[in-house]
């Protein structure tokens, strides 16, 4: 027999994982997963500046890893059916290369500097260079902010770029170009090494790096001189073309498909984001809102291009076509954090455990079991109007409106308030950080039909899920894949490879379903409301804040 | 020779401390602590209702072990040079009494009854009786509240006898009057048997009873009535005149001499709140405030009568002439958390020790060395103008504008708050409160020349201290005295047994000066001028919440 097998390479914050499919039926044959080993030891990182750098190695050593990994688990014949292999990665995770396409950590005398490494999507040391990216903008009779959501982010490319040139004089003259992790990984496999022959995705031009077809490509070097003289040049040594997901980059390189044992016609497709493959491994619908949840939130909407005439939605993360499922506009959103919250508050109340030099075995202990005995805690508590109640900005605020400067806040709290108490405010807040995510689409003239849910806190907790339906009054679908992201790339990897024509056929051909939907109670939704409006008001206060300080 | 003991006696919120001293420069002879065994079991109380009762058995064993224990270590001699006996206690913390002055918990069939048990001064279930009583207050002609900053609080005698009045029909027949503890102890001691023999002090009268000369005694009847028929008849059953602390209520009992090995002739004099005979403790002048630093803090004022005239001090506990020090107006304020901020922030933190079978002895070191680990780590933050930043009303708020409804918050989290930031946070808070209530004494015509401090806080954390006299702009004097509620009772027993003509003589040959004083730092006090007006802008949020709903 012949079998059709493709690989789906996802690239999470602190791991990569592999997935190979079938793609007659979609059965996921083995899976593997890799802990980046530098970002685990917390290299190169300082979360008091919110300085988060992955190093390339970690990346490089996790397609090996896991790739080998899942041939061997899958059985001596499984290589020779491999034909393809796509890429998912968080993002806007950008590194500054040379003329070669080369990361400049990989370049000896930057092995150990930051600024030569992955700028990891949450870092968000460029507030600065984000202002004046937004001050700027505002002064362009073309508003070149206009496909993503009217704010351009911390969290971005641009900014990213900008904030390395600017506080790293000694890696300035090295830094040729700039170049996303999404990009940069089917480049590595494909062999390439001029930078000129880069591919870049439609995902990460238009929702990052303000590519859009109406502008002819990138906006102006004028434009980027205007925000800083350090920036000239650069649009003309980045890209003036971009691909969908449903294209092949080409084939892996001979040394790839050696160190793999694969074949070097396994075609290696165009690379995207992970919640945009995730939201096509979850099968996604129009007007359906898709939402990745994990540390953070991304969330995916697709419209049909004809729909979407004269709409602009602002405060989201962009508006695309082709960057999810070619001949839909592509919407993102998301939260900046969301498991990340509770994770938070977790480390918050191991501080004593971690400092006071508690045994191992204890702090082992802990560590492994307390947010569910929160989460089994929190669950049990009444809300009622006055309850605790917060604020979930704790990683700034992506969408509506980004503005990583803000942060959260708790409130309600007396001698009585205990720690699952505090929790339960949290994911309520996290809930409504959702809300107001919907409330924005439909504000901006997009329905939302409803809410399909993925990645390991949406089929982990049912306290946390069923909070949300509760607190937005809509139903929640929650994807039965465990790995929508890779199992999305996987899709991809079929179609780029020419199994099927289109991604649509691949998801009808190759999607799991989903479980038995979270529906709302519409007590719970009446008194939410409620404490939604004070949530907004909490927030209306640390906007204000912020805007006067 | 002969020698003029006195002892004086302390009840604090956990536990009764007796110090045995020589009139004749005022050295501490021995000292004995007893806590409450009942409250340490945490019977009787709610702490989700805000419900907080002390048994009366509490109280009178406390008597016995502590003074029969500081005789003991004062050697065989020593009884007999005892003159005198002084009781403060907190407050307001009132209790059901029958005819005989027995508090109905002393009673067959209601000893295990909360509602027949002391009050605890920090016992917030009266919110409701307090917002009525407010609310009747202003439709009067006169108004009764012009001598306790113009709101009367949940945390008071009539708000709590109102309290239980309503929510227990049962007890409610056997309820003949409400005597507070700092009342009530020194009638137990003289033998009393008639509730009309009990000497009220001027202090809790004036403080906590709406009782001034000015009335002619307590509010008339029909002022009660009208809050709640139930009230009815309560003034006739309660006193019409009070006595300072510095005149005896009789001499010991001749049961109460006998358990003690005490003389029949010792004095027992008048007693009053902890927080005022503290202030005489730690020496108190005029327009120094004096602050008791521990679970919550007691702020206290003396200015002499004559520089009093038609000021009215808005917003505090109340204004009495003679109730610290007779000849001056006692005015009293406070914070209804303090200490309790940073317990609570413990507990918070202590949540997985104490709930996921964590190792006793492990919890034990956790439990002892956490606030001291914190605090250390928490003074070598930098505070900036967007550093974390809290609102302190954790069990309400006290002074200035009472209104126990209002909650704590915490604002300006991000994933990189940790517990030291929070708790340097609630620090300063903490101090903010104390701020405010400096503030309004200043704001209503009464200069703060300085503060004194005492308390277990005051003394035990430089940080705490630096960290107010920078808030607050003013030097901090710390009282070298560890007991200065009980040594200010000592000064009082010494005045009621004759020692001395007046407490001011017993301040001068008893007192303990005072150590080096804690100056504030110019450029820490312009940041915080900076964070003290978002703290005021935050709690109007809460307020303005609190009010809407």
């Amino acid at each position: 027999m012949n079998y059709n097998y493709v690989i789906g390479l996802d690239y999470g914050t602190d791991s990569v994982r592999a997935v190979l499919m079938d793609t007659a039926g979609g059965k996921e044959l083995a899976s593997s997963v890799f802990y980046y080993p530098r970002w685990a030891e917390g290299k190169y990182c300082d979360a008091k500046k919110q300085q988060f750098r992955q190093h390339p190695l970690d990346y490089i050593e996790g397609v090996t890893a896991t790739i080998q990994a899942v041939l061997a688990k899958a059985g001596p014949e499984a290589a020779r059916y491999v034909r393809g292999i796509s890429v998912d990665t968080t993002g806007s995770t950008p590194v500054a290369v040379d003329e070669t396409g080369t990361p400049l950590a990989l370049r000896p005398g930057f092995e150990q500097d930051p600024n030569a490494m992955f700028v990891l999507w949450k870092d968000h040391t460029s507030i600065q260079e984000a202002a004046r990216i937004n001050e700027v903008a505002a002064l362009q009779k073309i508003n070149y902010l206009q496909y993503v959501g009217g704010i351009y982010s911390t969290e971005w490319f641009w900014a990213k770029l900008l904030h390395v040139l600017r506080t790293d004089e000694h890696i300035r003259p090295y830094i040729y170009s700039w170049v996303e992790h999404c990009d940069w990984i089917p480049f590595l496999l494909t062999g390439g090494d001029n930078l000129k022959d880069l591919k870049r995705g439609v995902c990460s031009a238009g929702h990052k790096s303000l590519y859009a077809v109406e502008f002819g490509g990138l906006p102006p070097n004028s434009f980027f001189t205007e925000i800083d003289p350090l920036l000239d040049g650069y649009t003309d040594r980045l890209f003036d073309r971009t691909y969908t997901a449903e294209e092949p980059v080409g084939t892996l390189s001979k040394a790839w498909a050696e160190k793999l044992g694969l074949s070097t016609d396994v075609v290696v497709g165009i690379g995207a984001f992970d919640c945009h493959m995730g939201a096509v491994g979850a099968e996604i619908e129009p007007y359906m809102l898709s939402k990745i949840i994990g540390t953070s939130t991304c969330d995916i909407m697709v419209v049909p291009e004809a729909e979407m005439k004269d709409i602009l939605v602002s405060g989201i993360c962009g508006q695309v076509p082709g960057s999810v499922i070619p001949g839909m506009v592509g919407l993102e959103a998301g939260q900046s954090a969301f498991g990340d919250v509770y994770a938070w508050f977790k480390d918050l109340l191991l501080w004593p455990a971690k400092n006071m030099d508690l045994q191992p075995e204890q702090l082992e202990k802990l560590e492994k079991d307390l947010l569910t005995e929160l989460s089994n805690e929190a669950g049990k508590r009444e809300v009622l109007e006055n309850s605790v109640l917060a604020v979930d900005w704790l990683n700034g605020r992506r969408t509506p409106d980004a503005n990583q400067a803000l942060t959260a806040a708790i409130s309600g709290l007396h001698l009585g308030t205990d720690a699952p108490e505090i929790f339960r405010a949290l994911v309520e807040a996290t809930c409504f950080g959702a809300r107001a995510i919907v409330e924005r689409f439909v504000s901006e003239g997009i329905p939302v039909k409803g809410l399909i849910a993925m990645g390991g806190v949406a089929q982990k907790s049912a306290f946390i899920m069923q909070t949300m339906a509760d607190v937005i009054g809509m139903p929640i679908k929650v994807h039965r894949s465990e790995q929508t992201c890779a199992t999305g790339a996987a899709m991809f990897a079929a179609t780029a490879a020419g199994i099927f024509s289109k991604v649509e056929d691949a998801m009808a051909a190759m999607g799991q379903g989903f479980d038995e939907p979270y529906t709302p109670d519409a007590a719970k939704h009446a008194l939410y409301n409620t404490r939604y409006a004070r949530y907004k008001s909490l927030g209306g206060w640390v906007e204000e804040q912020r805007s006067r300080h």
